[in-house]
């Protein structure tokens, strides 16, 4: 018989861990049981479970296993990981590991490491000599990496629903246009001002802003400055569209050449866009453009201004582009996911591409906030397993605005309570506000 | 040969009505001759054609002047409207005339009478000891009313596209999300104050609104009722939906159970609604139920207190539904069109079935501002030949918020400026506007 | 201390009714001791628990079973059901009991009666004499009506998953339109095939048919009709447009004057679904017209001369409507739920109106599958907590085409097997087709 | 007085070139005089205005006349086309004229010269010696290249509605998902024929197919190899996500890890998309793995077995990318324009990226059909200005199945009647059929 038994932990059972553990074993053909079973008798225990795992051969068994790993099993067994070299660049071995966006260890040599840089799709490399192993994806494996291959040595973390309740919903996928918008940006708003104040005090954290160009379309351009003004923008990434727009309403008052104030087309307003990178062709760079007096306003004038680093990624569909804009997409990956380590959360404006994108860069517990008029975007982009996830199924127009109004009066709060205040005093920079 | 003489007036080039004649035709297997044509020479001047309709044989020219007549075009000779009785209640004689939702005359004892009541879809009855016709709907038509058979002696004048610029869009039935919203909704709340000023200086006029639940649910529910408090709202067309879940919220502070502060669902919500309604069903009516005090703020409750009317129109979805309820679709539909009569705007909120049903009944020279957070809904509603339509693709929950806002604002600028005090002291009206 | 126990049974892990149970627990506030708990050893095993909930006070704990009723806990001490009786007709006595969709039983006199009729959002009224229990909606209640009010001696059975594999999907309400469209739609014939075949042996279950008019300007009208004349359609729910249309066709060869054959609007077009209405209102109703040689052919004509009931529910944006709609629509949805009555399927194909109202009127132990080219539409729909439902994102018009050609093909196949000419030799009547 | 006279000929009134121009000049605050207007008097006959464009000043003038000149207008007085040279690579002169995708003419040393390779958003770069000129993007001009200024000397040539009926529609950007889709469907197939008949002959023409990954996901992979396979496309369009899982359902059965005959999701499968990436990385690019043998069926198979050239053009959410996408987006973009040169048709299959990129790159003639399952999308893609565009809301997976059984139908039809005999004996190859 072909049996292997098996160990979770945790609040294994509202978390949902056991049954689709129980699930996936019975969905593929397996067959379990139950050798030990503890409860957490209160809500704070943690659960465990201990189970065999019955297969119809040894492959069926492997394959099972390598399914339940990626669930939160842990195999009782203590089984160092496995490493083969790459053969060239770009190339792995044929059964190498494909990770998943949960926090992962290898067991190396007698250790549990952490794997560095975690996101989904991605295979892990170790370096022996620094007992150190990372996330890369294909393209930046080079010849002689070690690659993890198969599952054996390997522990996946799968994130637990919080205790206490959160505006994050735990891994739920459904999106409604239907709720009360008001209430859930004054929430949105009073997470981004905490993380922002712990980000000053730490230099830790912050906030990834991924936006489309409807942003400026909607109107909300002054808002989305504003929101780098005050300091609630650690990075931007955008594409070529936001930047153009946006540097073309400096210039010319309009977006696509549409008057933000009137709603209507301006004669010639369709080269308005061609003309502002032109602009910026001439200057040579966006931060040039801005130096030189060009540019005097907009989200990416003050993304200059306040030395807040943004990456515009290019598409096909892109005019220009402009001289900022990374065409090489492998590049602006690359430099996406460099910009995203460590930040607390990510706020996706009304882009598909970009937030995708950014979704399939990112670790599993960093907090998304999805922000997009049409609810199959939104139901798209939470639909990456990412355990605090938040969809907004709203029109980012008023939504900024409405942001930016929460985010000023609840600083007026902050400073009437003393807490601003305080912050002052403790010297860390708010002048730039 | 089979031929005949039309004329066509007006601004017939820009209002799209020479090309659509000369399209129809060729479009039909027919041909024609341009006899005489006169443009306008400026652009407030009329312009004017007339044009020989050739066809294969009389069947074929008398469905093609049938379609011409309803885009505008005049048949030359004058000839009566030809009329035969209904022989049966609800039952009409074969050929008869099937209206447009635009304005109508038809030529009756060498006379040309407007059509009163007019609507898409109706046929024409006319009274010949009153010299009077009006469109009635097919379940309206009574034994011996005298039906509009044929295509004689009527004509139908399309709407022109004004010569001014305006808010709303001329038969465009594109919907976009992507365009600046609280330019938009500014320039709404300035009409709507106009017409609102009008309605209390003459009593006539006034504004329709349709709302869906979605309202309550996007929690603009207060934003709604101030509305009606402020005088925006003169008729009130909707269903069972969003009063239950506007007195549920009063009562039990929830919308589909859902706590409109927090936005969670809360404990035995489900049933809230149910509740609510049977609070009514004890009560007798809304009006009853507001009156003894066990509802005492919200949409309906302001309705009742400031003496709105309400149509709440029933539908095979509805729970309950409420004792207010029309039950019988004919019948609310008949109350409806009473009700649209000499109205000068419908805002319709998030209510496909609610604003397809009034924009059945309207006549095609009512302003119609439709909000919906899916294009495709908004795109649907514009699509019905209205010739003042705004469609706004946006979160209807902050839109009825920035809406209220900016009335709010409106009204304050107004009473600066003297004007609005002065109103209150005329009590009665001001020039200067 | 305020606490009580519970018992769960059953599959209660990958059904996903303990997390449930414990998550609602601690969502209200409550605390939890898991007194006893044995996990099914293997996959077939029912499991249990015991759990003791631990609330602030009476009220608190109260509120907490009356909600874990509804997931499917028992309450340990046998209770007697409360009733009281209704004080007048429509008015329902103060904590009435609203009930769930799910199968349900009461603790009445000693015994454990099943709830007949089960619906969501209803009340149960009690007959002592005859030791009935039925659903009844709030428009249905009379004066003295024994309505079960409270939560005690109620006990809910939600649906569990199923433990061989399904088309259906367990409570997922996620909708996608990438998915392999002629995979599924082979599925469902043979799901289909099964139901029409047990039915004819049996006179039990068969397939509820809910269309919208997309259905005809898809130009999949033959393919409907077709499948009313295969003999898998039981009963047909709709509104006046389908109808219309389906009848404008028959007529004139349009839907809503657009030619099916050639996708071109037609002179004169705009008017024959009004033509088609006069028709029958002179017939009288649509089986007259039928027997009367006036509609020659399509869903309708293939309704009456299948003996296939219908419910045609009428709604405010109705043009006519037709003599055979149902225009109180009270008096439509208790007609439909008659009809659904023992029903095994329900096909829901592009119409939101009708099929929420359906969805409203069922127990969730129906299958529902529901085709429509919106995800937004079909996420809706799925989500009313029924436990065997498959969203289908697709064309309407290819989807029906499509499945005749598979049903055709099954049909076909069994014929080749003998299966069918098995069939009829026990003399199960399969002429009609 | 600032004024000046234009001209407009051809079918001006019912492709509503007259009235756009009317309505720009108004809409611009400017004024006109109808100097001269003769009608055509039959529907064949062009028709001819001389209009007097009345301004506040010379800049507003420009500025007026500038906007006539890209609907269609044509400047009495001869005038040559102005030149600057650029400065820099990638910089333009100030003011640049911004193409539009309309077919334009240049007056350059008193001839009008066509300029090549029309694209909106572009530039027009001319080469005296040669007496050419052609369109470039902002990044392909190089220092000294001579760039059109100013309007002067240009004459653009807006399509002018079909006079024959046209399965494509003019201008028009409305999409309905409720039309008859099999009819549309035949008459695409038809159109397809007789394109290919016309490609065979005489190398001239062809099929674009721009494809997203929703044709394998939906289960329209085999179709859209043998659309490749049977002679319909001639180029196709695409990227990394549909090349990927061509190659995994080859490779695996799975598409994104899911079984497209079962539509279920296969252990493991979520890496399947990786080890197909790697394999082709293995293999060094897919046209070697379809020569070693590597794959062996599928869309990217036929493309290299039948030499049909693909652009695989990259974007940020790619994963890997195979070695055969084109990362960089600038030259993915000059790729698809060099490939699109001549050609007669594209079909935009289920991929808003690349249709739009593709749109980007079109002049206004090419026929263009765009299939998607979202109105939105599709409104969108016909939204281009192109004169001749049909969009089908459908789902392309199912539409791609019945439009190859359609053109294998017609293909049969032709051989019966002799017509694809015939074909054959000249010699014309139809083997690989």
């Amino acid at each position: 018989m072909f049996m292997r038994e098996i160990e979770l932990r945790g609040h294994i059972i509202d978390s949902l861990i056991l049954p689709k553990v129980l699930d996936k074993i019975l969905d593929m053909g397996g067959d379990y049981k139950i050798l030990r079973f503890e409860i957490g008798k209160r809500k704070t225990d943690p659960s465990y479970a201990k189970i065999l795992v019955i297969a119809k051969d040894e492959n069926h068994l492997d394959k099972i296993l390598c399914e339940l790993k990626d669930l939160g099993a842990e195999i009782s067994e203590i089984e160092e990981v496995e490493l083969k070299p790459a053969e060239r660049d770009m190339v792995l071995p044929d059964n190498f590991y494909s990770t998943t966006n949960h926090k992962t260890f290898i067991r190396f040599k007698g250790k549990w490491i952490e794997v560095e840089n975690q996101k989904m799709d991605g295979v892990i490399v170790v370096y022996p000599e620094e007992m150190r192993a990372e996330v890369k994806t294909i393209r930046q494996v080079k010849k002689g990496d070690l690659i993890v291959v198969g599952h054996k040595g390997i522990r996946v973390i799968p994130p637990e629903k919080p205790r206490e309740e959160s505006l994050f919903e735990f891994m739920k996928s459904e999106a409604s246009s239907e709720k009360p918008k008001i209430t859930i940006i004054k929430k949105i708003a009073k997470e981004m001002y905490e993380i922002r104040e712990r980000y000053r005090k730490s230099g830790k954290g912050g906030i990834v802003v991924v936006a489309g160009p409807a942003v400026i379309h909607t109107g909300a351009r002054d808002a989305l400055a504003k929101l780098i003004k005050m300091g609630y923008v650690q990075v931007l990434f955008s594409g070529n569209a936001l930047a153009t727009h946006d540097i073309e309403f400096d210039l010319f008052g309009t977006s696509l050449g549409v008057d933000i104030r009137t709603g209507k087309s301006v004669p010639g307003g369709h080269s308005h866009h061609l003309r502002a990178i032109n602009e910026i062709m001439k200057a040579g760079s966006i931060k040039e453009a801005v130096e030189k007096g060009v540019v005097k306003s907009g989200i990416m004038y003050e993304c200059v201004k306040n030395n807040v680093p943004y990456v515009l990624a290019g598409s096909i569909r892109d005019d220009g582009p402009l001289p900022d804009v990374i065409t090489d997409v492998v590049e602006a990956q690359n430099k996406m996911r460099e910009m995203l380590k460590g930040k607390e959360m990510v706020l996706m404006l009304s882009t598909m591409l970009h937030s995708i994108a950014t979704g399939n860069l990112l670790p599993s517990w960093v907090k998304t906030v999805c922000v997009d008029i049409s609810p199959a975007v939104v139901t798209k982009l939470m639909d990456r397993g990412s355990s605090q996830a938040l969809g907004v199924v709203t029109d980012v127009g008023i939504f900024l605005i409405k942001l930016v109004e929460e985010l000023e009066k609840l600083e007026g709060e902050y400073e009437g309570e003393g807490v601003v205040k305080e912050r002052n005093r403790d010297n860390i920079k708010v002048k730039e506000r």
